[in-house]
């Protein structure tokens, strides 16, 4: 039997708090699941440093991977026998949803921003570079590796395909919502998943939503909206990440100016350097971040040392409420306060935002344009759902955006008198 | 006001995924909780090689610690009027409740064995030391860390407030088995806490519960006796802590041999040497073990690398059923043609039990004397649960062991056709 | 010691699906629990035909009002020690929302609408006149009834103590969304309710919500607007109430008509002759009801023995959607051609409205003056949630409205061929 | 098409809280749902008086008939390609399953004892008789009628389809633990059915589980256990019908000595007769039932008034334990003393007692013979339950009975100092 066709013996199972069970049945599933680039994601939090915030928040990407795959199999077992449905396909869809993440590093948003990094390099590069994920995908066939990265990097040409991975409504989305909000224990995050797969439909180009489920997309939109701005934005959850983005900032700064470190970063070496092997990379895990940030309390560098203990042991920045369009003069003032207090600004005065776009249902021209939702109605034709929910409608196409400011209170607050008041005053006067 | 009595402004909130919201009021809970020591068991997992079985099971000593105190918390509230019940042992209570795991290292189980360490001993001595846990602690009052850690160690006077941390029915089990329970995704786990939380009576030198809980308790202890033998000795976990022991064993022998490591394994000499400091115990955490395992499994030890990589990868052994009053001379054959094979059975031929009591009403003499739950009848007599409780009295007492015997399958079936024949005979046909 | 003050040796718990445990120590409370009037509310639906639609929608009314008295008792006890809060209140606050449905007969609305009755009159009655509810009542101090009376009715001077019973984010509303959603088991209706009673703050005369609580109202108001459309305005639902209102106008038009009934229908005279007596309403309950619909199901009168089978076994009418705009003249000709049909059109063709806001700032002058829910903001200001809440703003004020044409498509069909196809054309065409 | 094959054009899903959703695609099945027969489970509780203990408890028997349906066509879904399994039965099981509890009357248990009927004989003359369940049924076969009873009654030739509706863990089982815990809202009644189901194999005669599912199964037990005693057998919900039964006796008592009604019991009296017609079975529901009790609150007879009031308006009676083998005398003294005092202990002294067997392996002779629960080893062979869990092991044939002393306290309180001395000295001394 083809590689390709190869069941299992016995189906295997995972337990899984949020979709009760996993099921495997494919031989190349089980196989990808099984690899050293797989596995590596058990080493990789699903929500980075959201676990400072949430206690709860300590799940892996592994987690969320195996999800995704549960997910679209579940969608895939309903479009079996349906038209417009290529069975084809499944088994990219499979891989495709395993694999989706596999790219992402140990808190992938900050790494990338100081690093220049892009995850999805990463992930198209794993797939098809000398891995053991390629060793596997290859047997299916010598094509399969390259279709598995173009549905990931949504350029594959059956975009119904893309679509169970990658669109406002698809598998990525409606299993991380119903995990986070499992693992931090929020009450957002429920919708009502099991109706909205019984009334997706394969139609052209898309899946499409029957008229009859509009309603727990709805729900699922808000659960999305609550938890951008319950979980995903909370602002200590990005104080945390303030802190680790100027953690890698330090250490590659003083990386170049030639600061000898007790212990030699070996690992992050090629990033200090911006070139970055597909080895080195797929090395790091939060192990090792979390090694080295632990060493780096004990370095000489006082600003390391001390952003390294932060971030360990949870003396977080504080934060206000930041206006950038009538505040800059204020931004400006303080920085200069910093300087003068040897409070070094650009590690210890941080503008950080966050912004959302709830729904939308068409964004031209962007890099990642996103398609709308569109629901199926009894005569066999599509309404864009912000045209049928009000709900939608009221929200979609609304950007909201949130800025704080950051800063070490505790540090201020040990200045001298005349220093702290100035500062203090600026940061809780101007409110 | 005394720092003992100080209250926090505004309550503080954590989300619980298991108990919904876990206060805090008093400062002094604030401060332990913000302590270096204590932010530390967020890098320590509850359930140690769990993840591998149960992808689930990622959450941290942290998060149970928490949830101990809550317990305790909801359980003094309660306590807070009634006759028997001393106010003034509350925050003692509430403390020991949030320290008691704090002496538990990375996977301690597998290290307390082979570097003959006992974490009971490391909690104590983070509590008496020179610690920022220990700083805290000392100003509420000078024996205030002596008495945490009296009633930690169970020698505490007054065993009323013993008994809510340890005995069969204390705040530590319910927090852990709900919470192993929501984390893992089983079904086993649920009991009626809050009805037992609501029967629980001050008595004496016990905690008792009313004898209209009995019931409750009865779930309690099924649910207890579930986890036990579906979660916490589920093959597949032991097979992965089988393999981390080996690790650990294979890296002290080949110190003590004068093994070259690549990378100087700095962290791990004083547990090499037999000569663990506090500071180095609390340094180590599952960051540290993780990054030298990956940094392991390119050493040139091929026993060290080959487990390393196992247990990185998820590369576990297999195992079948063993019974050491039949099969000896079965092991003893196995042993000798693994060692024929060139495949050491001191790593890779490992005999594992598990062995539970689910309840007991009397073991004297033995070193952890284990308390039995006693029911309060209506005349305000008290009832061993054993003696009311038919289900509790069937199983009470009652000792199950289970045995099994571990190895690398997948190196048996690499070996030559008559060295693999062999073994595999035993191995599968004496079944 | 006083009555009104008097504790239960125990206090007695009800295990709550919804609430886990409803709590009682009062013995006002528990005397109002075992009054016949308000155990009358067991043989009353909560959600009237509903579950037609939902067959878990079987729970009573008995259910959701202990379900209220211990939202507010759990509001109040949260409140004790707060400023601006009156402790005083507190038994007439837990009177009033145990008792705030007593009036409630069998499908009120129904009744409501065909007999020109209000439900509220007969809370106002059943409190104040010769009940067991009164007699109890009383004992607490005489003008006691009366007080509980008001805050029903809204007049109670004190409009903290109302708006804890009937105001955006009452308790009524907490206890019925979470409520409904488990019976029906629809995923709709899960907000954090433990959240929002947390940050719940008496202030002067109404009772606001600290601002850090504003999304887990978001998520009330959300869940409140699904529960209306989802659940109760569903068009299945509304059928079956519109089967059941046109059988109470058949059964008074025909007893009008002097038209001799098989059974003399003895609870009902009153209700026919627009003279309903307290106590008269006080029997009928939904046995009574559905005893009377199924002796109907065998009168003599064809169009009320058709109505009343097809309540009794879900023979339900068809539903068409209905402009009342455009489509009037369709309407007028179905009247004429159900008339020449010999399907009398004042039972047979029904045209059913729903609405709903689902938040509302101000209503001036409506009968039903909705207050707005004020966020607390840190500096002690308020502030109205919809100029907050982005998403609240969104949806605040628009009224909705769904037509819906109901007819019984079986007898439609069972027309001569060219009576039906004109109907079906018009009916179905039409779209 | 044949009738027996036609799916309907859209499968129907009833929302279900217990199984989420039930999903109907046969149209037989649609059509059983429609009937009358059917409809009217609607009006019968599933749990009794338990409602008046758990005032959650008032789903009805049309609940759980859907959700035994829906188990059943999951196994099947299973089992739909599996050796051992004949396809043809499908239909069979879904319509015996959904049709099991057709002939439970209001408070059956109550009318059985008084009336000396048995349920199952009148699920079985629905089946057979003029009625549109049977209607339907023909349409399939003229034998489906018969087979559908056969299968109910246990006399269906293959076991194996009779195993999934009457077995130690059947369909039934199953569906009513989950659900009455869900409805009543205990924390009982939680197992894994969803691995259960998966583990289900069909094999000869019976249906067997894989030895991996034995803990779940272990599980289902317990719970089983936890319900019985602590939902089932609720000493309070067994007092109501203890009262409901002297309600029927006293009027059949009546009616034998030509008491006058003040209003004619009509759907009773074929009852009192001894004579039930299947007609008059089926108009019998509670609505009827709750309709007369009202009516006789008022009658002339103190005892039927009394009771019927004590019914309606949850006025139990009290009870103390009675052990039937050292208190006989005891017992034979307050029948004395309560004749003496007037209250007519046939009606106001009753001993009550509930047995359960857990579990059972083997119960030759009896008339409900239980199959044991058979485990599937990995090498094909069977083994019973018990004798590879401890745990079931332990409870196995273990009859436990309870026994109950029910009376009104309250009269006995309102006696003469005396006589009420006396029989308080009796009932409350004695323990």
């Amino acid at each position: 039997m083809a590689y390709k066709d190869e069941k299992l013996n016995e189906e295997k199972v995972f337990k899984d708090p949020v979709h009760s069970y996993v099921h495997v049945r494919d031989r190349v599933i089980w196989d990808l699941i099984g690899t050293r680039e797989f596995q590596r994601l058990r080493r990789i939090k699903q929500l980075g440093t959201s676990y400072l915030t949430f206690h709860g928040a300590e799940h892996s990407r592994f987690n969320h991977s195996l999800g995704v795959y549960e997910i679209v199999r579940r969608i895939l077992e309903n479009f079996a026998h349906r038209p417009n449905w290529n069975q084809e396909e499944r088994l990219l869809c499979l891989s495709a949803a395993l694999l989706h993440d596999l790219g992402h590093g140990p808190f992938s948003h900050s790494f990338e921003k100081v690093f220049n990094l892009d995850h999805e390099n990463f992930t198209r590069a794993i797939i098809l570079g000398d891995t053991e994920v390629n060793e596997i995908l290859i047997k299916v066939s010598p094509d399969f590796p390259q279709k598995v990265a173009d549905v990931i990097n949504k350029t594959y040409k059956d975009k119904l395909v893309v679509s169970l991975i990658s669109s406002q409504i698809d598998a990525d989305r409606m299993d991380y919502l119903q995990r986070d909000a499992y693992f931090t224990g929020v009450s957002y995050g429920h919708f009502d998943m099991e109706r909205i797969l019984r009334v997706m439909r394969p139609y052209d180009d898309q899946v499409v939503v029957k008229e009859t489920g509009m309603h727990a997309v709805e729900d699922y939109i808000m659960s999305r909206y609550q938890m951008y701005w319950q979980v995903y934005f909370h602002p200590v959850t990005r104080s945390a990440e303030v802190i680790l983005t100027k953690i890698l900032h330090r250490a590659k700064q003083l990386y170049r100016e030639n600061y000898s470190f007790k212990i030699e970063p070996t690992p992050f070496l090629s990033f200090f350097n911006d070139d970055v092997s597909l080895e080195d990379y797929i090395r790091l895990d939060e192990s090792v971040v979390m090694y080295y940030f632990q060493m780096w309390t004990e370095e000489e560098d006082s600003i390391l040392s001390d952003l390294a203990y932060r971030f360990m042991n949870r003396k977080l920045f504080k934060y206000i409420e930041f206006n950038p369009n009538s505040q800059m003069s204020n931004l400006m003032e303080l920085y200069q306060l910093f300087k003068e207090a040897n409070l070094n600004p650009e590690y210890y005065l941080v503008v950080d935002s966050s912004s959302d776009l709830p729904y939308d249902f068409y964004r031209p021209g962007e890099e990642e344009e996103r398609l709308p939702i569109h629901l199926l109605l009894p005569n066999g034709e599509l309404n864009e759902l912000s045209r049928q929910s009000e709900i939608v409608d009221a929200i979609s196409g609304k950007i909201r955006t949130d800025h704080k400011l950051y800063f070490p209170k505790d540090l201020v607050e040990q200045l001298p008198a005349n220093q702290k008041d100035k500062i203090m005053e600026i940061l809780y006067k101007q409110k």
